[in-house]
This record gives structure tokens, C-alpha cells and sequence, in this order.
């Protein structure tokens, strides 16, 4: 059922007040719009929510209020993990969301937010934009008449907090870790055991010892959820998340009724903020660092490479078994892992030689 | 002396031909704009003038055809490096460029470009969206009739093509080299010799000896330009500009005209293309660096660790000395070293941790 009493074109006599004429031309180009936008997160938060709020600010302000969209967090109009099937059927016009959440519908909507040691928020850009990458994502929402658009990125994520110190692959053995998805496979394979908990309950379950570790996000969302009070050591690098793309979705039958003009204003918004929410990030990933460390003393741990070896083994076969679902998977599988590895040639050279260089003393 | 004949506001009458009232509030909305961007890059060149194509692209499809943008290549209206000028003049109504150019008019518009040893692109977003970078970049402006937008990026570059390997500091000594600005300074101090060579000429001066060496940009630039057959080596990381900004820089009085939607619809096309000319340079240095490595069987070569360090502690120097030369120089240095500092810290355990474990074997 597509529900679209929710798309209020204005008359053009409402346009035109004043006036006894109807002007042909400018009626269609003033048609009006009222969007409502569902998100998977609460409303204004960090980094992710208040992507949100510029997507729809954005698109506001460029179309001259000719879209008026209205931005719900999670549960206010749907609960967040049904944003895709309310924006699918056409409860809402658009939302905001995580490729990954969807995985139920195909395993291989993952690959379109991040999968482990899968790409940096510039190589998936360039994957996306450059590489293939949007056409096969469009490819794989057409079915649920939805049209995809990258739309925020956290960069690189941590790999968590952790009350228990990793020194070897052993330490992996037995570890109770909050880590959803693919990663919370991988690290199952590993030995680890992972506990389903809501993110209001992390902190007390850490405190508890129920939970050893959890991963999040990176500095800026975990230092305001104080996890810093009750886990001890704070591990890196987010192999499970190395850049995850945030989505915007949006109804195919809301899109194809937006004149060009406005279509070509909620496109480039969204790209917009995928560029703006990354910098949110990197500016104040670097801020919360510095007082994480400086000021709550949080003790920095790398995991040892032998344990990154692991992890990224199990990773490929993880990620490998996945494509080898369905002929989607694997046909976006091998667009991805092709990408993959000639950008880890370049990103050697460019990305990470630059910071290695700049960090000699 | 401002001309502004070229911005030509439709009238009323024209807009709602067929009719015979005035429509207040549509005719305002509907006004007309014809600008010109100049640029310093040749009509369409790759990354560069085809991020500026897309520039005025967004902008025209955007605003319905209300502002459209004619994009003049170098010398088509004015020179590269008249582009500046003829922005604050009003000859044009903006232009797409580097700031670096401009360091004739304050030593400080370098750092809205790149300095060595300075920001990687994403951190150089970082602090001009969220680190204070923009607001000072509009001040330094101001006084040129000025507004400046970040509006493409070419990632980190590599450091050349060489025909002379350096396998310590004592090779840079004598070096020939065609390196312009801050870099050029730098390697000045190292005892090497800067030549300034016209683009049009280093491929023969590579070819003869008059030249040991040159920079340009990265594989996808140098590729198209064949240096691969006139120079042996091709060295990396690109210490002298890790991720170069592009800059629109708009009129101020042709901005200040536009309704306030105009604005942010050629605010907003600034940052999706400053993300768009990301990717496409990310995709394409990828893309081209396998063809030379493969095809063409380049040399790729990192420069030595002690040779990194002696340019970068001379980098710091020039930098600083930069700083010192004016209040507002040094107002932006402050500004940008406190960021790469703290940011410095943040990459290490995020991007550079990351590109370090997806390469462990």
C-alpha cells in the first residue's frame, strides 16, 4: 500500500493570491511539496541525527521552501528499524538511515555501509561516485522502490571499549563484546561471544561485568555516553567499521514527481552532507580525543597486529561467504573487492604514506 | 571599477508573458542571473576544469536555469592568473582556483590551498567546515570583494618524477627541480635548485637533463601527461601537498544579489563538488596508477625516512617564517597548526592505524 496523502502539491491559485490568472509555466516550477523524513536515530543526535537535520535544512532552504521536509527521530513517527519499509510503502517521502540495517531484506546491503576492512570513507566516496558503486546500490533498492544517496560518513570508527586487555588472539577467546553484524561474526569466529544489548544498557552491563567490551562509534559519540566511567582501555583501530556510509532513501514515486530543479537539489544536497558530516566528525573525533586522554585519563591500545591478522582473515571469509548468498551479493562482492584492492595500492602510497611521513620525528 | 552588465534580471513582464497582472513575491523569486566563471585550469582538463564544469552544471540544473553559469577556461576571458581580479573586479562573477595562487595578495592564502606537511583532505575539510578554517578564510578575502568556497580536492599528491634517485639528504643537493611556492622554498634550503618551467615545456626538459626532476599532481594527471617516458622514478608521498583545496571564489556584490535560495544553492553546489572532485581524483589516481605501474612499468619509490625528516623540519621553518610575515598570516597559522596538531593525533589511530592493518599479510 503506498500511502502519498502526505504530498501536498499547493493550487497554483493559493501561489497566485491576489491575482485572477493563472500563470502557466511558474504554477508547475512553484508546485509544493511536504516530505517527511524518518531516521534510524534519535532526533538531533551527534553527528548522525544532526546529518539529518542539514539534509532537510538544506533542501529547504535551495528549493526556496518549495519541499518542506520535516525530520522525525526514531520512533517518533516508525521505530528505526522500520524506516525502510515506511519510506518502501510511502509513509514517509524519505529517511535517513544505515545500509546495514536492511540486511534481512539482502545480505548485501552491507557492503553500501561498511563491511570489515572494507573501505575509508574517501575510497568508498570514490567506489560509490567513481566506481560503480551507486549504480549497483540503485540496483539493489529498485525492488523496494526506494532510491538510495550516500549521505553522511563517520570515517574510520574504534574498535571499542574493553575492561579486558588484548595482547594475543587468545584474548579474543571467550570475550563477551557488544558488536552487531558482520564484525560480531567475525569475532564469534574468533571465540568471542556476543551479547545483543540495547544501547541504553551498555553502560550498566560494562559496569556489571556482563559485558567485557563494546564497540560504538569513535571518540565524539563515546565520550558523550561517558563510557570512559566503566571500561578501562579504549582499542583501535575500528577494523569492523572503517568508514560507514549513512544513507538517504527516498521514495521512487515521491522522487520521480519533483520537478528536475528540486530532484537535482535533493541529490546535491545529500552529497553535501555527505561531505560535511565527515568533517563534523574528523573536527570533533579529534576534540573528544584529546579529552578523553587528557582529561578522564583513557588509556589508547592498539590491537597487536598478530590479532589485526586474524580479524582481517576471518573477515575475508566472512564477507566472501556472505556474497556467495546470491548472484546481487556477489555481482556487488566483486565491484567492491576489485575497488578494494587496487585503492589499497594508492591509499598506501598517498593516504598513509603522507601521515606516516608527517609523523616522523 | 565593477561591472556587473553581465547579471541580467529578467523582467517581470517576460516571466509571465501571456499575462497582464504582476505576480509580487513569483517575479522576485524568479529573477534571472547570467554569470561567468573563469578558471585557471584549460577548458575541461581532467579533475580540475571538470570539477568546475560540474560547479556550474549543479548550480544551472539547481536553480531551474535561474542563475546560469558559462564556465571560461584560462585564457578564454582572462588568464589563470588574472582570476582573482577579475572575480573582485566584477568582471566575472566567480572563479574556480587554488588559493595558493594568490599569495601575491597575502603570503596567507596558501593555507586554503596547501603547505607542506600540512592537511591530509579530509582533515583540511575538517577545519574549514568545523575547525574555524572558513571564517578565516572569508575575513582574509573580505577586502577583495571577495566570498571564497572550498570546491574540489585532489587528495595528497606524489612528490615527482625524477631522474635522479634519493637515497639521502645529500641527493637533494644541486637537485633541478621544477617545484613552485612552498615547497620550492623548502627544497631551496635543502640545496636544491627550483627552475620555473612552463607546464607546456617539462616534458622536453625532463627529456634533455635541463630538468632532474619535476611535481605535478598524482597518477591520474601525470599519466595523461606522459611523464612516464621521460623519467625513470616516480616518488611519493607528496609532502609538499597533501590535499590540495580548490577554491570558488564569488563576487561579493553578484552573491549579495541572489535571494537568499540562490545562495545556498551555490553554497551547497561548492561542497557537493568539493566531495565529488574527491572521489573522482581518488577513483581515477587509483585507476591510473595500475596502468603505470603495469603497462609502463614506472618506478615507484618512497622517499627515505631521513630525507622526509630534513624536509619537514625545513618545512616548519618556512611555514612559520610565513606566519610571521603579517597579523593575519599568523592569526591563520595559530589557527591551522593548533588543528593539525590535535587532528594529527586522531589520524594516526584512525585512517592511518586502518590502512596500516587492511595491508598486513
Amino acid at each position: 500500500m503506498k500511502r502519498r496523502d502526505f504530498i501536498n502539491k499547493a493550487s497554483v491559485g493559493a501561489l497566485v493570491a491576489g491575482s485572477s490568472v493563472l500563470v502557466p509555466g511558474v504554477a508547475h516550477a512553484q508546485a509544493k511539496f511536504k516530505w517527511k523524513m524518518v531516521t534510524a536515530w534519535p532526533k538531533n543526535f551527534p553527528g548522525l541525527g544532526v546529518g539529518a537535520n542539514l539534509l532537510a535544512q538544506l533542501i529547504n532552504e535551495m528549493s526556496g521552501g518549495r519541499i518542506k521536509v520535516k525530520v522525525y527521530g526514531a520512533n517518533e513517527l516508525v521505530p528505526a528499524f522500520e524506516v525502510f519499509d515506511a519510506v518502501s510503502k510511502g509513509t514517509a517521502q524519505m529517511g535517513h538511515s544505515g545500509a546495514y540495517y536492511w540486511k534481512g531484506k539482502n545480505e548485501a546491503t552491507q557492503f553500501f555501509s561498511s563491511v570489515p576492512f572494507g573501505l575509508t570513507a574517501q575510497e568508498m566516496n570514490a567506489w560509490l561516485y567513481y566506481g560503480g558503486g551507486m549504480e549497483l546500490w540503485r540496483e539493489l533498492y529498485a525492488p523496494f522502490n526506494l532510491i538510495p544517496l550516500a549521505a553522511g560518513n563517520t570515517g574510520v570508527q574504534m574498535a571499542g571499549w574493553f575492561n579486558r586487555e588484548i595482547k594475543t588472539v587468545d584474548d579474543l577467546k571467550g570475550l563477551k563484546m557488544r558488536i552487531p553484524g558482520l564484525g560480531g561474526e567475525v569475532l564469534r569466529r574468533a571465540g568471542g561471544t556476543t551479547v545483543n544489548i540495547p544501547g541504553g544498557e551498555l553502560f550498566t552491563s560494562l559496569q556489571s561485568g556482563a559485558l567485557d567490551a563494546t564497540e560504538w562509534v569513535g571518540p565524539y559519540n563515546d565520550l558523550a555516553f561517558g563510557f570512559y566511567k566503566v571500561a578501562k582501555y579504549y582499542y583501535y583501530p575500528g577494523w569492523h567499521e572503517p568508514g560507514s556510509t549513512l544513507e538517504a532513501i527516498i521514495n521512487k514515486q515521491a522522487f520521480n514527481e519533483l520537478p528536475a530543479d528540486l530532484q537535482s537539489i535533493v541529490t546535491a544536497a545529500c552529497k553535501a552532507v555527505n561531505m560535511d558530516m565527515l568533517s563534523d566528525y574528523t573536527a570533533r573525533n579529534n576534540q573528544a580525543l584529546e579529552t578523553l586522554v587528557n582529561k578522564h585519563g583513557v588509556q589508547l591500545k592498539a590491537l597487536p597486529d598478530d590479532v589485526l591478522r586474524k580479524l582481517k582473515q576471518l573477515s575475508e571469509e566472512v564477507v566472501l561467504e556472505l556474497a556467495n548468498k546470491d548472484p546481487m551479493a556477489k555481482k556487488i562482492y566483486t565491484s567492491f573487492n576489485q575497488f578494494r584492492t587496487q585503492v589499497s595500492h594508492w591509499s598506501a602510497l598517498s593516504e598513509q604514506a603522507f601521515l606516516k611521513a608527517r609523523a616522523l620525528v
